[in-house]
């Protein structure tokens, strides 16, 4: 096996730092021996620290961030729902398929790919449809690049009797994000974005609301590998650690080690590293020509114009082939006329910025 | 971190060799790589051969095992179509519940825990309803040590034109198992039993057959994260490799290095390696007065008879401090009554054999 050692600057996985694949590669133990069980634990410990937040369902799920999404969809919703779906990007766009799935009659509210949502128009969305159960919105929009402010959003939506789903996927330690502050009911995110782990899990947590609500239900769940009522005893330390799933016992053991560099960082210091390394991104490709697709960007991905009469494929497969950097394509409306350049987690360094910038300038030319 | 070296003989995972951990913890790329796709590609091309299939679409599902029964199920099953399933353990008792959570009516065929179904009484089975999609059935049921012949149900559920779907989670690379001669339409596995890699992986395989039967669905596939409509143009190598979610890729260069190992040995070779591993440890318990659970034992996982008076978790607890060594506990009406003795893959050695013996002798006392 011959693997390249790329710097990875698209839209996730980032670089995985050499201490979290030492990690990944030690021994496999069982997954009901106590000693795996301790690192389990100590893991979701950890991850409440970095979701700031004190609820006791906050566990990775045993699969990639859409599984997060599905995990929490499927969880608190049941056939016959309503809910709201704020839609301005891929993700927001699958969160409808998702709860489509399950059975929910979804009222999307929608704004351009790329723009955000503001308060007035949740406002009115809540009040046009008081019968939704909850509202679902991204924090982090990945396909854009665009940052959704949620806190005051999250006061309209519990005033309005609702549940509060966040989609943190490129967001969570990388950008501010208090899960108790802001009350958000249910969220998940990645491994693979700026936690520098490498993809395959999904961290979620649950709000005693939430918990609440999934008591209430009259069905089952329709996921049986997603099905959190048989996950609770195995992962939140109560009672018999009941034999659900095997779980994936090697990434855990990276995510473990990949929180530990995280708050050994410290968040406010991480947010930080993040905020300064878009800003001296922004600077270079501004020095360039060269704009931003949203307004309200991300420090975490950077989407930017490719400029007129380059060619998209033959610049990233030049960073890629003599400079072993990947950046990310478009999606959607942004195919063929926009880059995502991700800054996550080890990605987001000095070193970093300066040697996309003057690849570019290379590639450009 | 500090991870004990165990080795592994409970039902899974099974003990990692250090050639699939250096693999694992290899430099992860982007799910979009060039490098990555190609090394996926290959994973796909021994997936087969160790599957015995030239089924297009066979690939591993981004999640653990029981990911793998729920998606064949999800995708081949819609509300409202009937099925029959086998259960004499643990996983015939969760095919049920998986299928009833999709909309499916389920016709159980029942036999005491630890036995296994006559032809007889599956020709009834597909006799009495006729009108089922499909027969559900374990190959080796992990909970009860079981191994169910399944070439002639094969063909009696074919002529009453159901499809056939195995659990094949503890028989892969361990026991024959000929998807394409014995005509499975639909099979999952694990990556941490006989193929030594760590969790978090359902390698799964589905025959034209099956293909077709998921082309005339009526309705959307329930699970996003596990529908195969979406996975198909990402693993079948055909057309545009589109983003659906990011591959847990360093998962992906170990499950490739576990099936190099599995070939390099050859599989009637490495069967041949299980079987003699399984005769050898039957001698020895034989010879401490132990007898098996099912009269048809797998070789890969020997449930055997706690002796009378012993202490189940005492000598559990024993053997893993002592001897750094994971045997398993009983489950369901085993559970206190038996132990599972896995020699699966890596694990199946002369040296464990011998050494689970001697430990056992020590810790009975």
């Amino acid at each position: 096996m011959n693997i390249p050692e790329r710097i990875l600057m698209g839209p996730g996985p980032s670089t995985v730092s050499a201490r979290v694949l030492r990690a990944l590669g030690s021994p496999t133990l069982g997954h009901l021996d106590p000693k795996y069980i301790e690192l389990m634990d100590e893991t979701c410990v950890r991850l409440r620290q970095v979701y700031q937040t004190t609820n006791a369902l906050t566990f990775p799920v045993s699969a990639t961030g859409m599984a997060g999404m599905e995990c929490i969809i499927t969880n608190l919703m049941e056939p016959g729902d309503e809910a709201i779906v704020c839609v301005n990007g891929v993700f927001g766009t699958r969160m409808v398929d998702v709860m489509e799935r399950a059975g929910v009659t979804v009222h999307q509210v929608n704004v351009p790919w790329g723009e955000i949502f503001s308060d007035e128009a949740i406002a009115e969305a809540v009040q046009q449809h008081p019968k939704a159960k909850a509202l679902g919105i991204v924090h982090a929009e990945t396909s854009t690049g665009a940052l959704q402010p949620i806190e005051a959003i999250s006061k309209i939506v519990h005033d309005a009797g609702m549940l509060f789903l966040v989609d943190a996927v490129t967001s969570l330690s990388g950008h501010q994000l208090k899960v108790d502050e802001w009350k958000i009911d249910a969220i998940y995110s990645g491994t693979q974005k700026c936690l520098s782990c490498p993809p395959g899990l999904s961290p979620v947590s649950f709000s005693p609301a939430a918990l609440e609500a999934m008591d209430k239900r009259k069905t089952k769940v329709q996921s049986w590998y997603f099905d959190v009522s048989m996950l609770k005893a195995y992962y939140s330390g109560s009672g018999k650690r009941a034999y659900h799933h095997t779980a994936p016992v090697n990434m855990i053991y990276a995510l473990n080690e990949a929180l530990a560099i995280v708050l050994e960082e410290g968040l406010e210091t991480r947010f930080e590293r993040h905020k300064q390394m878009h800003l001296r991104l922004r600077a270079g490709v501004a020095a360039m020509g060269i704009s931003y697709v949203p307004k309200h960007s991300l420090h975490t991905l950077n989407c930017i114009h490719i400029p007129e009469g380059v060619d998209d494929a033959a610049v990233r497969t030049k960073l890629l082939e003599d400079y072993n950097l990947e950046i990310g394509a478009g999606l959607g409306p942004f195919a063929g006329k926009a880059w995502r350049i991700g800054l996550m987690g080890h990605t987001a360094t000095k070193m970093n910025v300066d040697l996309v910038l003057a690849a570019l300038k290379d590639a450009i030319g």
